[in-house]
């Protein structure tokens, strides 16, 4: 039974299951799914593989297993840590899901649509929308990263605040197991207490436990009103007491709480074309603040309330509120335009980092103190999900050096910082993953005993570490 | 170092770690640990053990698994499913977490709080409260049950529609695993992606993967505003339109929704003294519905309006708003009191069962005429949480019969009921768990995937089947 199977035998065996167009070897063609945003890997593969059903993903995994070739799923290859990249070190096929990408059900009155795994963010919001309900994740890469991968990932994005993470968002999955088996559990229930837990050991799992092939996720009531503000506020700590604010007054209705270094804003305004200051003085530090509410009045006024006594308490110095969607969207535009204006100030080293958020702003001040020291005239760019205590930690370069000598100090800095997050009970990986890069971190943060219980559950699911080997563990 | 230890010589050394009275064995002093609210169990144990720290749980452990005793933890022993009483079949010590009861941690500016499992849910409230903040668990036994107890069995309550079940009010664990070791998992993170999701395995786990010691709980914004109604509906099928106008109209501030027939209504008034009908005319059916919100003021103007445009749609008879505290506890009580005033009216067959909010109102109609024909006489009196899909389908006798016999058709009932429940992609147990009590269902309505993946990670976490034997599986 343990026959060997010749790799070159199983792409001819592959073919009949998915059909010879869907089997891709030739290099150019693979390329798309061999390389990724940063460029940090560059993949090796025997073939992509693009299966059209469930069905097929367990065929493919059950033949696989035969010919002992390591399978790595892939969403939208938008992954910032190469968990959807084969790198060579073992024998591997990409089984691509973006072919999986019907709508299989949508339940106005359970408030839940059960999408395959490859179909985009974007469309699975615009299918809440053709409902008139809210699927509430929201990420930059959204027009291409996929459901499946998003819940590999345990995706997080602006939104988290008020909806929770893509854990929080999933009712039910479907799973194709390293043995080939099929877990069938779109479960559509809110409340089941049927036994241990499965959907959450896959979720976040980076494909290493199985196969995501589909799902049944959560909608929202649509929000009526929305207000926006930037606030201007002297320190992350006036911030964090805005944040204590905001929650008292408006509960359930903070729906965006992102912290910007004026750093970030001139970034952004000197390389983003049509962007501008958001307000007349510059200041130290601004909030983007966000409330959301089903009824179509009061949100404004609960805003200018709350802005208002803050301004009171001295936590705010200045604000502006959008009186349009236009200018919504220009203040929007501030903190999306961040990452990518980074690019235009030379190299940037990334810590995608979370602590409690009462320690946010002793963080913040540490670890900048510490690059600083580090490497006199580096720029800490530190911004982010601050209502989650998720920052993200981004440093950019000193100005006129060079860039690779820079860049290659990316671990020594790297180790400094995460050496402050694991000191305040934080994390090194807040909503990226762990995936290939950061992988060789886990045993110098992690509780061994944790990390003991991963590998047990890892040797328990994929005995023979056959799904996306080299990620995560 | 496998060498059998005597029981007898166990108990000394239990005594060793815990102190002398805090090993408990004699029948009067174990009584209390060893029934049940039910009465449907009588437990065996050679000692109640009494830890007051998680070292000596750990300690406690490792001399079980040398001693091949079973280990049974307890909280508030106010369990409906028996998950908490060894039963005899096994050599058995009861481990209550009861002197667990430290507050460890609060900490306003992060929301949350690290309390140790034995501390009851009532007091988590109080902590909560007295940071002026919300913990929205809410159970019937709160005065009672304990928060370690709310962990194992997942607890769900009146407030789930709003803000999940006790899996997602937890950040962070510490859990003794069945090799006596600690997970030191108190995250107070609300992003953390580094590796695979353990707490959520052990939460609803019934205490049959580890002994949680201690959480980090979630805390929430403090409602300074609540709206209550009672409001009459003509059936299931209009209560369903009227919680999806409610989701629309109230959004997140929608915090109740509770389904009530008329003839739990009856049984409530004849039973309980002081309560009366909430309106001039009897209703076939009434919701409960309960609006919350962190502003002072339009809750009431908000539920007025959605009742309104209710009544003009046909969905809403008649309804009346608290328009004090007195009055809203009056409505309260009639939720409140219906598990109570059953008992007056003889045996009661119960079902803990979920459906697809959806098919709330088939499943009713379907499982209601189903149990008649069963028994012609018998009273369906289905309540609970409409919102969730969660109905707790609990039928009375007919009037004038045996409550024995009635009793006596306990099984075959609940079978009818759950094929009916598993036709809808039901849950049998919504919120109370498997325990020993369900233990022979799962097989019949579990995916075979699902509860050989459930089987797995029980061995992987429990080789030696120490840790609560004979529940859940």
């Amino acid at each position: 039974m343990n026959q060997h199977i010749a790799p070159e035998t199983a792409l001819a065996r592959f073919a009949a299951i998915v059909g010879e167009r869907h089997v891709v070897t030739a290099p150019g063609d693979m390329a798309p799914h061999l390389k990724e945003a940063r460029d940090l890997y560059q993949g090796v593969a025997r073939a992509v593989l693009k299966p059209g059903s469930t069905e097929e993903v367990a065929a493919i995994v059950r033949l696989a297993r035969e010919a002992r070739l390591a399978v790595v799923p892939q969403g939208g290859n938008t992954g910032l840590v190469g968990g959807q990249i084969p790198t060579g070190d073992v024998d591997a096929v990409v089984v691509s899901l973006t072919r999986l990408d019907k709508v299989r059900e949508v339940d106005a009155l359970t408030d839940t649509m059960t999408l395959e795994a490859g179909i985009t963010l974007l469309k699975a919001q615009e299918v809440a929308d053709g409902i008139d309900r809210l699927f509430p994740l929201s990420l930059a890469s959204e027009g291409s990263c996929t459901i499946g991968g998003n819940i590999a990932a345990n995706a997080g994005g602006t939104a988290v605040i008020a909806y929770g993470n893509t854990r929080e968002l999933v009712l039910g999955l479907e799973v194709v197991l390293a043995d080939g088996r099929v877990w069938h559990g779109l479960n559509k229930l809110r409340k089941d207490n049927t036994g241990y837990d499965l959907k959450d050991l896959f979720i976040g799992s980076e494909g290493t436990l199985g196969i995501v092939t589909a799902a049944v996720l959560k909608l929202f009531p649509k929000p009526r009103a929305r207000a926006t503000a930037m606030a201007a506020v002297p320190s992350p700590k006036a911030a964090l007491a805005l944040l204590t604010l905001a929650k008292a007054q408006a509960g359930q209705a903070l729906t965006t709480f992102e912290l910007i270094p004026r750093i970030g804003i001139d970034f952004v305004i000197r390389h983003q074309p049509g962007t501008r200051d958001p307000l007349a003085t510059p200041s130290p530090w601004y909030v983007l603040i966000e409330l959301s509410s089903s009824q179509e009045r009061g949100t404004e006024e609960l805003l200018e309330g709350l802005l208002g006594e803050a301004i009171e308490a001295g936590l705010v110095t200045d604000a502006t509120l959008a009186a349009s969607l236009d200018q919504r969207t220009a203040l929007w535009s501030l903190r999306e335009g961040l990452s990518d204006a980074q690019r235009y100030e030379g190299g940037s080293i990334k810590h995608d980092v979370s602590v409690p958020v009462a320690h946010v702003p002793d963080f913040i001040a540490e670890a900048s103190e510490a690059v600083r020291a580090f490497m006199p005239g580096c720029r800490p760019v530190p911004f982010g999900h601050m209502g989650d205590g998720n920052i993200h930690f981004n440093v950019s370069q000193p100005e006129g050096t060079d860039k690779d000598a820079f860049i290659g100090r990316w671990d020594a800095m790297n180790d400094l910082v995460h050496a402050i997050v694991v000191n305040y009970g934080g994390s090194i990986s807040a909503e990226h993953g762990i995936g290939r890069l950061k992988r060789h971190l886990l045993p110098g943060v992690k509780d061994p005993v944790a990390l003991d219980l991963m590998r047990a559950i890892k040797r328990t699911l994929d005995p023979q570490g056959l799904l996306n080997p080299g990620a995560v563990l």
